[in-house]
């Protein structure tokens, strides 16, 4: 049987993929309060926004501040969604820690999503990278493959082409690459398969999965990719997200399960799982009215349950 | 990377693990619908009832009748639960196809839920292969081992213990074993490890995963499973049921969304999911007001999934 990784880390996303789907909208404070309160219950990764146009995602036009409040954080992994040029040089410019590019391996959600082929997207990466180099800037520079599995859209999404824009990605100069199941169409041996050969191209580089709870699936595809060795997955508090572009796309992975997932298998996060349950019982209460998910929240933890030993060390 | 059965069979459990945790009392006539259709969807294993007093649980006080019309399906497999030897009695009576008799390898769950220790319900297991032996009859025998990964009441469940039981049990006269995690307290990691120790005490004999959803795991469970070979599960339809004795403890695997898994997988299972959604929805009517689970019946199915090729062959 394949090992496990000793440490995971999981990169919130709540604030961005989650907040981007949803009609609320959340005041800056509270995002801090969420960020502040995330970092406190020991998350070391977090996305807190996007720089896009105010007016496509007016939900997210305080993202320059969140990053220089999440700046100010000892050891927070400070990420960013941009979809082009414009958008990583804010994000160079506030100095985040990483700027992620989405790219959809499906031609024709591509064009929906970013109206932009999947090869003009390769093509900013590479400008984005000169720029980046230009300004002596240290933000590094991820690829995030989406519809990797499976398009609401084109239908299906063939592997070679997944792997085919991970390796242009590379080529134009990104740091990292990723894949998302942006649609929710992922099954656990289809991931395997497809996470499996992006680490033989990839290596260190391949870092990162991304999966959505459309179909129930998402903690069982993170297991078969932590069997390939992949250690870092995107998540939202209360699973709140999914993909605007993707009808019947909902729900993320939840954070709060897949911890709980992880430290159960021994698996060290760094996460306290009581105090994340409590920032995501103030979220849902920002966030009346709003469909969110998960599992733990209303079970709680197991009698039984014991955190990973270093985690209190 | 290990390699996944060919074809895997789902017992559904719904019309006991799942009728006997909820207020409403279905009438024979809608069970008999329900059986009718699981296996005009392709379901060949059904367990219909348990023999217990129906001053118990007067929800499955129609067992015999279900039993008696379940056996006119060619090919079903028509499981019963019973608790003891009288109920056995009535399970070798009906021509029941398997008998299951549930062992708590938590002692203090043990005395809660079966009034014995785990070790007096092996004597009973011993009684009843005697009996069942003297009739001639040819019900199979399962003893099913609940609480194997931790427990509500008790706290924690060795492993060895569990192990241990299942030992005894085949040496009391178990033709089969199979594992619970009856108050949703199981993590993949635990799965992989105890179900591999399992199969190397019991073989072909270790034959049946049953888990529940209460945290979120019940399919990352399965996939665990699953690696280790085991390849039949217990699910109820729309995700029905748990244990009442076990506090907290709620949602069963649910059927829908472990087929559309496997399947996802290219695991035959003989089942149509279109049908079994059909199903769900006539089910979901009958039970209005139930808490229901799963997440297949509202996404539906992918755009590009397609059936393993035997299921219409």
């Amino acid at each position: 049987m394949p090992s496990f990784p000793a440490k995971v880390a999981i990169r919130e996303v709540g604030l961005r993929d989650g907040l981007q789907s949803i009609p609320s909208i959340l005041p800056t404070e509270r995002k801090i309060e969420w960020i502040g309160d995330a970092y406190a219950a020991g998350q070391r990764e977090i996305e807190v926004g996007s720089f896009v146009p105010a007016r496509l995602l007016p939900q997210l036009a305080d993202t320059a501040e969140l990053v220089a409040y999440a700046k100010t954080l000892p050891g927070l992994v400070v990420s960013v969604l941009v979809p082009n040029l414009q958008g990583a040089e804010r994000a160079i410019e506030t100095r985040a820690d990483l700027l992620l590019v989405p790219l959809s391996a499906s031609h024709e959600h591509s064009l929906a999503n970013l109206r932009k082929t999947p090869d003009e997207v390769v093509a900013e990466v590479a400008r984005i990278r000169a720029a980046r180099d230009a300004a002596g800037s240290k933000t590094l520079i991820e690829g995030g493959i989406g519809t990797a599995f499976g398009c609401t859209i084109q239908g299906r999404v063939e592997q070679s082409e997944v792997l085919r824009c991970m390796q242009a990605l590379l080529d134009a100069g990104a740091d990292r690459v990723s894949i998302a199941d942006t649609v929710g169409y992922a099954g656990p041996a289809a991931v395997r398969e497809l996470f499996e050969k992006a680490r033989t191209i990839a290596g260190e580089r391949f870092w990162c999965g991304h999966f959505h709870d459309t179909r129930g699936l998402a903690l069982a595809n993170v297991y078969a990719a932590l069997e390939t060795g992949v250690a870092r997955f995107d998540a939202t508090l209360a699973g709140i997200g999914g993909c605007p572009h993707a009808p019947g796309a909902s729900g993320n992975a939840s954070s709060e399960d897949l911890v709980f997932m992880l430290a159960d298998m021994g698996i060290e996060t760094g996460i306290d799982i009581p105090a994340l349950l409590a920032l995501r019982a103030k979220v849902a209460g920002w966030l009346e009215g709003e469909s969110l998910h998960g599992a733990l929240w209303l079970a709680g933890l197991p009698k039984t349950f014991a955190a990973p030993a270093a985690l209190n060390a």
